[in-house]
């Protein structure tokens, strides 16, 4: 394991200086269990009352925290959220649901809750067994310590879930409901391993709100398909990938909310997308190796998922994502994903641009094509193409990062 | 372009000395269109009454010479093969039909056959313009020179067809057709851009046996999905896959072929196989910065689709081929790819072997997991991975390469 790596280029110039969120009470704990000199285990304690929502990992090797997870969203209830880093927890069988068991137990017999209010997430290496004790030992401390959710705690927490991470990923932001001022903050960790779906390793949003579960879960997933489900890095997608929104309802004054659609909620909307967008796209700031962010970004596909299938294909091309790390305006490579797809497509009607210029159209290279401007464009941090297929009215926008030595220098010896 | 490509590891040791085919004149040129010191023209010169049978890449955005072949092979009857490397003559609209247009209608114009019946290939860059004189000039002296096809002219022809790749690939074969002894003689090329369907970007066969086209056809195809088919170097499928088979009927003895599963036929069809995984197992061998060929090995799966689907999970996952590039036995990452890949799996009936050793089952590491000879495994050039699903009698085996530092140094600035 490589304790130092650089940080991303992409990285924002710092954390967030992040709203609290009234009802969140936050510990973070180094245990030693991989990681020397920084906390490793992050422990929430929420309001009695807290709802919660949230989107896991289609894959069918789940993790046994993510079947938790699974298990329990269905009541919408929370009480806590126990996180390590370091171990992921996943394919280890009857050991790992022990595992499980032992940290929400600990967690639920301090706060004096039901086991199934406490939500767990576990990051690292897939297949190793966990050694619980690390964890159960400081979960007393850990609540006894438990502060509220500073702006130094936010970045505290921020830091404690990362693996390969290069730098702590948090956003923050203030909505009206009614005329109520709720805040939402969230945190989030991840860089390879990052396909949809989910797009993430881990997302926890936070807001003071008071939400109603089945409304929380109508208002997350439309945004989760906005934000984490159009983000790639290395079209690996996770065993542990999860999202969870929680709501503790302690705001200070009363909003009520009756229905998913009520329009006290559109800036509530508007704001949750606002931070879990930015989480995601500062996973893809974070990619492994990545030098630049890429937009792809499809329009007049024949429908919306035909439109996300053709932009997922260029955005997880090693030939498209190589050539933009060598700055190589190489659009021919943007020709092969779109034909790769397997979508309709009529290859007379595709209009390609890089950078805002038009490169190819009508089966060819426009007329008088000067690649000056897009060799330019190759050259900055941000990348984006944009194809019209011309063929409908379905568009979908995803972002991705450059596939750079960076990728094979971290995880050609990610465990050892 | 980086004219001097340091020669794969995984290269056979020297290229074979191949049969001779009656029926096929040679020739190669140095056009210097893209290339300046080698051949980069192939002009094959085949006996009439040649037939052919073939498969061409499912890419909706094929090249001009795709589209071309693939019309003219419905007639099964072949006369000429021009290839050319350097330029894919792809994504090139109306300009690209004239530049086909104009080199089978050169060579068919010397041979006094009809342009239908040559077949051609473009490899290299897509969506720029070929400068087509730079072949038809040189047409008429190559064809007055073409010669036999004894083992130096299919050097020279394997290697007039190269870009990317790092050696020359042939492979050659006798087989019986009941009494009579005929000659299979294959080259290739293709080292990115690597996947199905097709898995490679060039392979022509040739053999002196006399086949109708049809029957040639119902032999080509199985063998098809079975070698080229069953290959990844890195996920992309090239808008220019082309394999041809030929077949010269002039081989000195008669025999008689009336059905596609005449018994007659079964050592032929052994040998084909044999010479097509060959070349597509040396293409495999050639990927672009390979250092370890890897086999993944599905069974026990629901369907062979299935398991064919789960192999090329694993095969085209960053995160596997990256550890493997680093030596690392990092088994966790074969479950990951397992659980996205969509297909049906059970986690606690999976058992995974790498270098055969059982590292998992019952949904955890094995008991008293030794990793040693895993790590052993793990330093050197084959590495064979094998799952049983546990669940069907679905199976499949496929080969692909490790992803290195040299995908990322040939593919950031391959065009350049």
């Amino acid at each position: 394991m490589k304790e130092k790596l650089i940080k991303s280029p992409l990285a924002p110039s710092k954390f967030p200086k992040m709203f609290s969120v009234d009802g969140v009470n936050i510990a973070t704990v180094a245990t030693g269990m991989k990681y020397q000199g920084r906390d490793d285990l992050l422990i929430i304690d929420m309001a009695e009352g807290t709802t919660v929502a949230g989107a896991l990992t289609k894959s069918s090797t789940s993790s046994a925290p993510v079947d938790w997870c699974r298990k329990n969203l269905k009541a919408g209830e929370a009480r806590a959220l126990i996180v390590n880093a370091g171990n992921a927890n996943a394919f280890t069988g009857s050991f790992g649901i022990k595992v499980v068991n032992e940290c929400v137990t600990a967690v639920a017999d301090k706060l004096a809750c039901r086991p199934s209010r406490v939500f767990v997430a576990s990051t690292g290496v897939i297949g190793e067994l966990l050694p619980y004790e690390l964890i159960t030992t400081f979960v007393e401390p850990a609540l006894k310590n438990a502060q509220p959710a500073s702006p130094k705690m936010w970045k505290s927490a921020a830091s404690a879930i990362l693996t390969t991470d290069t730098f702590a990923k948090g956003s923050t932001a203030l909505a009206k409901i009614g005329d109520v001022e709720v805040s939402i903050s969230g945190i989030a960790k991840g860089s390879g391993m990052i396909a949809p779906d989910m797009a993430t390793m881990l997302a926890f949003i936070f807001t003071d709100a008071k939400i109603p579960p089945d409304i929380l879960d109508n208002i997350v997933q439309p945004i989760v398909d906005k934000t984490f489900n159009s983000i790639t890095v290395d079209s690996d997608t996770s065993t542990s990938d999860t999202l969870l929104v929680f709501a503790t309802g302690e705001v200070n004054g009363q909003h009520e909310i009756l229905r998913s659609n009520d329009d006290a909620l559109a800036n509530f909307k508007t704001q949750l997308e606002y931070v879990m967008l930015d989480l995601a796209m500062q996973v893809v700031r974070d990619g492994e190796g990545a030098s630049k962010l890429i937009s792809v970004e499809i329009i007049g596909a024949k429908s919306d998922n035909s439109a996300r299938s053709l932009a997922f294909s260029i955005a997880n091309s090693p030939l498209v994502k190589t050539a933009i790390s060598g700055e190589d305006a190489n659009w021919g490579r943007i020709v092969m994903a779109l034909g790769k797809s397997g979508e309709s497509i009529e290859k007379d009607k595709l209009i390609i641009s890089v950078g805002g210029v038009e490169i190819a159209s009508g089966g060819s290279v426009v007329e008088g094509y000067n690649e000056d401007p897009v060799a330019e464009h190759m050259k900055g941090d941000e990348i984006s193409i944009k194809v019209d297929i011309g063929i409908g009215n379905g568009k979908f926008k995803v972002w991705t990062c450059d596939l750079s030595h960076g990728y094979i220098d971290i995880n050609a010896d990610y465990r050892s």
